[in-house]
Parts: C-alpha cells; sequence; structure tokens
C-alpha cells in the first residue's frame, strides 16, 4: 500500500519524538510491505521564524494533498511577543480550520503499568477508567466572531458562540458511531440550562438518539461533567461535546492518567483524513535533551494507521509493543518510577521500531 | 446589632439544611446579643409552584430590602418540564443579576480530618490546599444575546459571550483584595490565545496589578488551569476567572475536597450586601430523610456574618465549632467513614447550636 504523509514537526521537543514516530512508521511500512512517502514541512514556530508565518501556503497544500498528517508539538514562549496575527495558535486554528478537522478524538485510559502516577485515589485509579472524549474542533466560540470595541468610553470585548445544525449533526454522527464501536454508552455534555447553543445540540441529540437505538444517551452539565471525570471516570465511554467544552475536559481527561506524554489523539476531517499528535505540549524547557516521552506521537501514529491508512493490524502491533514496552519495566523520564529503567527518547523509537 | 436575614429555603433537602442555619443563626444572636430578622421566601421550584414563577417580586423585594440573603438549594426533576422562561436556573440568575451579584466566592479547602474523602492521591492531598475561585456572576455567555434561528432552512444557535471594562474591573479588585488578604498570589484564568473578551481580562489585569505591589500576578489558560487543579491543587491562593470558566472549575476545585455537602459561598454585590448558600444541590433523593449534611450552610452563614454583617468573631466561632465537631468524630451520612459517629441534619444543627 503506498501513502502519503505530511509531517510537522512543530517546535521544542516536537522535531525529536517526530523522529521516533517516522523510524516506527518506517518498521511498519518494512515488516508489512508498505510504501510511505513522509515529507516534513515547517508549522508553529519553526515556521514564523524561516517564513513569517506559522501555516505557510506549501505547508498547507502538503497536508491537503497527503492522505494525513502526523504532527509534534506546536508553540513557546519564544513567539509570546509575536503579532497576534501570527501567533503559532492562529497556525494550529487556521490549520484545523482549512483542513476540515471537526472531530477530535482524545481517549482518556489508564495504562495498567502506569496506574500510581494517575493522580487520582488509589482505589479510583485501581478500577480503571478506558472514556474517549469527541470534541467538535472547528466551530463554536473558536470560530465566532471576536471583537474588541469602544462604546461612551469604555471598551468592550466580545466573543460570539455559534453552531449550525449541520455542523451538530456530523459531529455527532463521529460520537454515535464511535460509542456504538465501544460500550456503547454516550454522553453529552453541555450547558443546557444556560445556552442556546446548548439547546440545540441536545435537541439535536435527542433526535439522533432513536438512529442508534444499541446506545445509551445521557446528559450532563459541564460543570457537574468535569466533576465526574475527576471523581468517577469509570462512569464515561464516548463523552460528547462541543469546542470550548471540550478543550477543558479532555485536558482534565489527560491529567487524572497521570502520563500525559501518553496520550494520541486524532482530528478527523470528513472521510478518512485526519491530522495526528500528541496532546501534550513542545516543553522548551527540556528540548534537545533526548529526554522527551515519544510514546504520545507513537500512538498517535497508531491511530493514523487506524483511522486514515486503514491499517488496523499495524496499528494493534504499534499499541501492542507499547505494553510490551511497559511491561518490560522501561519508562521514559517523565514516567519513571523507582525499580525501572529509562530510556531516552531516541532508545525508545529504536527499542518500538526494532520490535515492530 | 439589629441585622434583617432574608432566607430562601428551596426544593429537596434545602428548608431542612436552612433549618439547622437558622438554629445556628439564633445561637449566635443568643450569644452575642444581636438581634436577626429571619423571614424565609419562596424561591426556584417552590415558588413555581406556588406563585407560577421562580423568583416572586415578594421575594426578590424581601432580598432588596435585607442586609443578606441565606439560600438553600434550588431545583429539581419536579420542575424540568415546566415552561423555559420559568425554570428554576432563570430565577437563579435573575436574582443575581437583580442583585447585582457580581463576585462569587467559592473557597476550596480540605479538611485536615476529611482528607481521606479527597478523590485525589494521598500524597497530594496529604499536602492539603486552601485556594478560593472569584468567578465573574453577572456578565459574560450567561447574560449575552441568546438566539436560535432558522437561515436557508437551517437552524442555527448563538450565544454572546461580552464584558465590559468596567465588570472586568470590578471583579478584578474583588480578587486582588482577597489575594492580599490571603497568600498574596492571585491567578487569571482566560482564554487569551483564542478569545478577545480574554485578551481585554488579561490587558486589564496586567494594568492594575502596578496597583498590587504585594500580590504576585500569574496567567493561566483555563484547559491548563482545569488540570492543574486536580494534579496540583497546593499552588494555588487567589483564583480569578470570568463566569463560565468560573462554573466549570470551582466545581472542579470542589470535587477535589471529596466533601461537597461541607462547601460554603458567598455572592457578593457593590458594598457588603451578599447572597449566601451551600455549593451542593437539592438532592431530592434524600430530601426529608433528615440524613443530608447541614454543614455546607452553616458555613455559609458564618461567610454572610463575615462579609454581610461585619461580625467576623461570631464566624470564626463557628468555622471552630465545626473543626471541633470534626475533630471529634462525629459525621454527616455523607463524609462518614468506619469508626466515626453518624449524625442526622438536625442533631448535626443542635450540635453546632449548641457549642456555640
Ligand atoms: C493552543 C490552543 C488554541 C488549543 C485549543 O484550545 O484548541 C489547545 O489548547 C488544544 O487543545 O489543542
Ligand atoms: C444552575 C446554573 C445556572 C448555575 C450556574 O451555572 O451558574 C450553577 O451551576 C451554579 O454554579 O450556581
Amino acid at each position: 500500500m503506498e501513502k502519503t504523509i505530511a509531517v510537522l514537526p512543530g517546535d521544542g521537543i516536537g522535531p525529536e519524538i517526530i523522529q521516533q514516530a517516522v523510524k516506527v512508521l518506517q518498521a511498519v511500512a518494512d515488516k508489512y510491505q508498505h510504501s510511505f512517502h513522509i515529507q516534513e514541512y515547517a508549522f508553529g514556530g519553526a515556521a514564523i521564524d524561516r517564513h513569517g508565518q506559522p501555516l505557510p501556503d506549501e505547508t498547507l497544500a502538503a497536508c491537503q494533498a497527503a492522505d494525513a498528517v502526523l504532527m509534534g508539538a506546536v508553540g513557546g514562549p519564544k513567539w509570546d511577543d509575536v503579532p497576534k496575527e501570527i501567533r503559532p495558535e492562529k497556525g494550529l486554528l487556521a490549520l484545523r480550520k482549512r483542513l476540515g478537522l471537526y472531530a477530535n478524538l482524545r481517549p482518556s485510559r489508564l495504562f495498567s503499568q502506569l496506574k500510581a502516577a494517575s493522580p487520582l485515589r488509589a482505589d479510583i485509579s485501581e478500577q480503571g477508567f478506558d472514556f474517549v472524549i469527541v470534541r467538535e474542533l472547528t466551530g463554536g466560540i473558536y470560530f465566532g466572531n471576536h471583537q474588541t470595541f469602544e462604546e461612551d468610553g469604555q471598551t468592550y470585548a466580545e466573543d460570539n458562540l455559534r453552531y449550525s445544525e449541520a455542523e451538530i449533526r456530523r459531529i455527532l454522527t463521529v460520537a454515535f458511531t464511535t460509542a456504538q464501536k465501544r460500550n456503547k454508552k454516550l454522553c453529552l455534555v453541555d450547558k443546557a440550562n444556560v445556552l442556546d447553543s446548548s439547546k440545540l445540540w441536545r435537541k439535536i441529540c435527542q433526535t439522533m438518539a432513536s438512529d442508534y437505538p444499541d446506545v445509551d444517551v445521557n446528559y450532563m452539565y459541564v460543570d457537574n461533567a468535569a466533576m465526574q471525570i475527576v471523581g468517577n471516570p469509570g462512569q464515561f465511554d464516548t463523552i460528547v461535546t462541543e469546542n470550548m467544552f471540550g478543550d477543558i475536559l479532555s485536558d482534565v481527561a489527560s491529567m487524572i492518567t497521570g502520563s500525559i506524554g501518553m496520550i494520541p489523539s486524532a482530528s478527523m476531517a470528513e472521510g478518512s483524513f485526519g491530522l495526528y499528535e500528541p496532546i501534550h505540549g513542545s516543553a522548551p524547557d527540556i528540548a534537545g535533551q533526548n529526554i522527551a516521552n515519544p510514546i504520545g506521537t507513537i500512538l498517535s501514529t497508531a491511530m493514523m494507521l487506524d483511522y486514515s491508512l486503514g491499517l488496523s493490524k499495524e496499528a494493534r502491533a504499534i499499541e501492542k509493543v507499547v505494553d510490551q514496552f511497559l511491561d518490560q519495566g522501561y519508562r521514559s523520564a517523565d514516567t519513571l518510577t523507582p525499580g525501572m529503567q529509562e530510556l531516552s527518547c531516541s532508545a525508545i523509537g529504536d527499542y518500538i521500531a526494532q520490535a515492530i
């Protein structure tokens, strides 16, 4: 199978973790006889430095032409003071919008080997949890009108949260089908006691529910959901929510695993196209030291093989090797505990590539 | 000292917990020779049943005429299907707006006697935490325009988040002075990498910071803040944020204490007027069984004495008795652990009133 993958290493530890993921991809290609055309493009702070903007045209065009995009991490204090029109975040939001990546899938699963790292109480983490947050990614208050204006000698600022029926329907479709492939429980998180947009989400979800009779649907206010993720994460299977609530909840959901460096994510467009990235940041403080954890990126690669390239056997193989890596007592610096053996970023990439 | 207190028992367990708080207030009045004029008014679901609306004019007028308002809890499934214009939440939002309660203070503190109840890992809860969230309560997306409309055969829904300089300045003033009375650390939580309103908050906070040179100010994105509250709550002293972020974060902050029934809150207007309520809900499933935890309401009464009635000695006395109650091994049903002695809702009220 021949596939084209655009790779955006980005900033900070981005390049070094991406290098490990590419190693693993190459090992998969060798083992399973695929041919992956992998090429790197400038994005984020690195692109600001080289091209004066976070999302150069060439990068966007390459992503659009590819079967999937693999990203490292973007941003850092170095670009805190660039003009706001060209900040790294602007590039990220533009990339999501231009590629139509409306469905962000954020799995939150406790690795049994890393339970002790969870900030949750032992009896809660002991029970484990395994859920996914489906976050709407190209609508809502992120992409509404933003304005700052003067009136009667005072400054006002305004942000607009808008959703259309079509936007809500397509993300809920992803959520329902995700739930069907999992434990068939879907929780819509909203603030329907306050927001009109939430009321519309809830109404559409209620009408769609009858098309998925095998899926159990429940509804939760966002404040309660944030509490429940901390107090009783085991209750969730699939959570679906709008962009801003999803931003907050998916980070809480990552935090409770205690191993943020291990978590992958997928951002999907219509069809099978998607962008894959670890959920952690660019960690400029440890960049270049070969101690970053590449596993979040490597597991993102597994999601890419599965969802965009139709290679689920290969995806499972990577996941199995990661499990075996942990079982054998190897750890990255950020997940190291007494008695375990630390491997460097590149050594982890080597291990996983070899084991494939 | 003569003071008028309007009491809104509300729904579910509201009336029974309020009864205990009133007992305690009367004990304070006797002991310290004050005269409190305490009168109950209909609010929430109870008011919908009796008057066809959640916030009757008489109730609003009584609150406006009082020195402070004490509230129980509002809402419940019984009113899920009432027309949305008269839902209990509408009454709550109208009450906040009409009374000008723009500053919601939500303390999050781990009772040393209840550490084991925290859902956080033992070594995190062992370190304890004690911070307060200052939530803006009468602005932002809660009170912006909400509209649902049809266009080109599709339904759209929109909610508007707006803040004026004056609204931001007055809540930040509360936050800075709160931090000054505490450990002089203020964290502004926003989403300034996406929202214009957040950028305005940050800009105003930066300019105000020089007026409070003794306060250390830092800035955090809301997604990160939600994670940090779970992973490292001990880092916070005073958090300030806009209405919706505050709704979510203050519930996470309550959850990590593991004893939601114990937590008070204050919602302040300009001057010393305020409304006080426990942070938990109306818990209709246990209403009338005399097992609810009245301590959140009793500690709300302490905040009322302190902030609205200028009676801080009396407030400290209540807090001391609650501490002593826990030290002696008494517990409410919701915080009961092996070896402790359970007291009913009314028995807890009796104990605290007597000890005063
Ligand atoms: C950088 C920022 C704009 C972004 C977001 O809020 O979407 C980030 O927090 C994320 O979740 O990918
Ligand atoms: C009931 C609801 C409108 C309310 C809010 O979101 O403000 C509640 O969650 C709260 O925090 O008091």
